[in-house]
């Protein structure tokens, strides 16, 4: 019976140590997918854990882009659930005094990454718990002292994933920083009497359409209802790109092709986009801090 | 005793879930990677069951290119075992009347997507053994119900990883349907006499050759065999694009560099090559229904 | 009592199993991910194992570029560990007489692949313990026999899926050939008195970075330290592409944006760069056996 009790308890053990991998780890760099460097970052986190669950955001931020970082990370951890560990590295100040930190957010998901301004939006939408800087001496791979350049994998991939494998507690990242990031500064929403103003932080680059930052909420309280035509305008800095109409409308079937349409994006957000064509390409619209957009319910 | 009775059910038990989950979830989408919608979908197919192994088929579909998704879906379900379920988003008509569905096929395998055309192919080749309409009151991830523009993270993706780890059963999807989808339609491959007609359904893009629909066995029904020089043209809707001559082979290294040959594909149908080179791009040659290609011995 | 003996054993049985597949499977190619060849390589190797671990290196390497596929296995297998199985498949002799072959190295990794350079580096860097020819009448996916075209789904996954997950030994591979592999000629690294002469096997794509073969050891004993302003010539064969100077530096914060600067790449090779701006498109410096570089200190 000794040798049952031993394979029971046994397989209790590894199931627990199997379970501990339970945590997703979530990799985002601006390195794209055509040399090697993405795998060999997956490459030392399965080395920590073999058990590990390692997806990809995207490997497509465009090279040096915090804002496209801090944007994509915002855009997606809220679909991942607590515990989910994000690596994201994007990072131009390699080298230079920047901090690589882990932001723990108030919902329990962990964001490994260089205090560049990546974290801006996860750290203002779904809360900072706390921040710790990551001790370079006692989470960093092995044998990789010597590199200076490649801390997305000797640093952030190691710790990250040691971090969704349990091999680690947040606690032994390093030591605690006070409770806030790097920001960049970009307009918020607001609705001032009966215009909505607003940032484009995104295209929705595969189809063209163009995202604002201005929420579901903030139209319903301004009084557009379904149907409505808005006057709409769009400016990169103080420069008009765009003026024009499009109704208010709940799908890309209500409008003909290649008519334009108000719409809630994916993330609940207010966006303009040409049925089955591409609205940014025709109007050269781009998106980031300097554009921003106008709406109002057409006189 | 009692402790390790409780145990080693309690590991038979952990077992059996993770069991569960060895259905592969595999994803295509027209979203590219450049955004964070693919990663979405995975966050949300992982907060099911965090044990799913998700896979991708591709996610370069041409925007709103339903042809190819059905090709791709056709291409690739063969090589996958059954239980398998494909999550297919090219949806142009999001929000319009078309269904959303499960498609189960004969040999096992589930399909989720828009009834759109998507299934036309697999539908054929695999054999439709029944389809139910997704039932979204039931089959919607939690908290997404204001959002009308993205079925296919919130109900494809959701229920693709529900219906893959076990969570539901096929049953649970929503009601049956007629056992038939939606199909695009194209030109068959066929023999006139000692002539092959057939359909150019895709191109092999990152080497530039030129696939038919045309089977092996249909080819060696026509007499060709190996070594014979075959007349080959190349039609878009009534218009010549190619009129040429090459050998039939078995594989590149039986002809020079830079010359055409007719071969095999991985899917065992009659295309033409150049060797080495790009024998779309040199003879402006595309795929679709609207291109046709027909081939007989040479006088 | 009996049954939960049974349980027991089962379960450890299963657990066994399951350990059995616990290396990794990479797979890189030059197929791209836009159609579905790379999903058939995967679904294959899941249908051999559902539990086994899949990755990817790249499916980018430019189509045939063979002195790519090896570089990419020199740059990232040694950030996986022993039992990692590689399955490159860059074969534009695909259907010729150059053999397929597992190539076991002296750290315990695999490469499964066609003998025609791919594997110049490994061999070089990690040393061959022994190769073996694939024997495809017994590693071969059944029902493929009729292909003649798709080695790397049929023989090169299918092979690479069995021996990651244990279903096959090395020894079931095929016979033994000679130590040996097929290998591409390239300039090794030297210092001639004060003068260090190297390749450039690549490029640091996504930034533009050049990058050589020469290691930080031959820098440090050519007597450069940091700080020092280093004369550099890149050449195309006999033509002078490139003649400028350039402080060797620790990290790119020490130099100004759109300054040159050489520095230890992610593999601790010397490098040239322009900080935050792309030296090989400025340049026009490509990558390859014809590009050579020259470094010493500036008189």
């Amino acid at each position: 019976m000794k040798k049952i009790l031993l394979s029971a308890s046994l397989s209790m053990a590894l199931l627990f140590s199997s379970a501990l991998a339970d945590n997703a780890l979530v990799l985002q760099t601006d390195f794209s997918l055509k040399d090697g460097a993405v795998s060999a970052m997956k490459g030392v986190a399965f080395g920590v854990d073999n058990n590990l669950k390692i997806f990809d955001l995207t490997h497509e931020i465009t090279p040096y882009d915090i804002w496209e970082a801090a944007y994509r990370l915002h855009q997606t951890a809220q679909y991942w659930p607590p515990g989910t560990v994000f690596v994201s590295v994007v990072d131009p100040g390699v080298g230079t005094k920047r901090l690589s930190v882990v932001l723990k957010t108030k919902n329990g998901q962990y964001f490994v990454s260089p205090d560049n301004g990546s974290l801006t939006l996860v750290a203002e939408t779904l809360g900072i718990e706390s921040i710790r800087q990551i001790n370079e001496k006692t989470n960093r791979l092995e044998g990789s002292e010597k590199s200076y350049t490649f801390h997305g994998r000797d640093v952030y991939a190691y710790t990250g994933a040691r971090l969704a494998s349990g091999a680690i507690k947040f606690e032994d990242v390093g030591q605690l920083l006070d409770p806030k990031v790097e920001s960049i500064s970009y307009q918020k929403a607001s609705l001032n009497k009966d215009e909505l103003n607003g940032n484009i932080p995104t295209l929705d680059i595969q189809y063209g359409n163009v995202w604002s930052n201005i929420s579901d909420e903030l139209l319903i309280k301004s009084g557009v209802v379904n149907g409505d035509t808005l006057c709409v305008q769009i400016k990169h800095n103080d420069e008009l790109k765009y003026d024009g109409k499009a109704p208010y409308v709940s799908s890309f079937g209500d409008v003909k092709e290649g008519e334009p349409m108000i719409y809630l994006n994916s993330l609940l957000n207010v966006s303009i986009a040409l049925n089955m064509e591409n609205f940014a390409e025709k109007n050269k619209i781009a998106s980031g801090a300097q554009w921003s957009i106008t709406l109002k319910k057409c006189n």
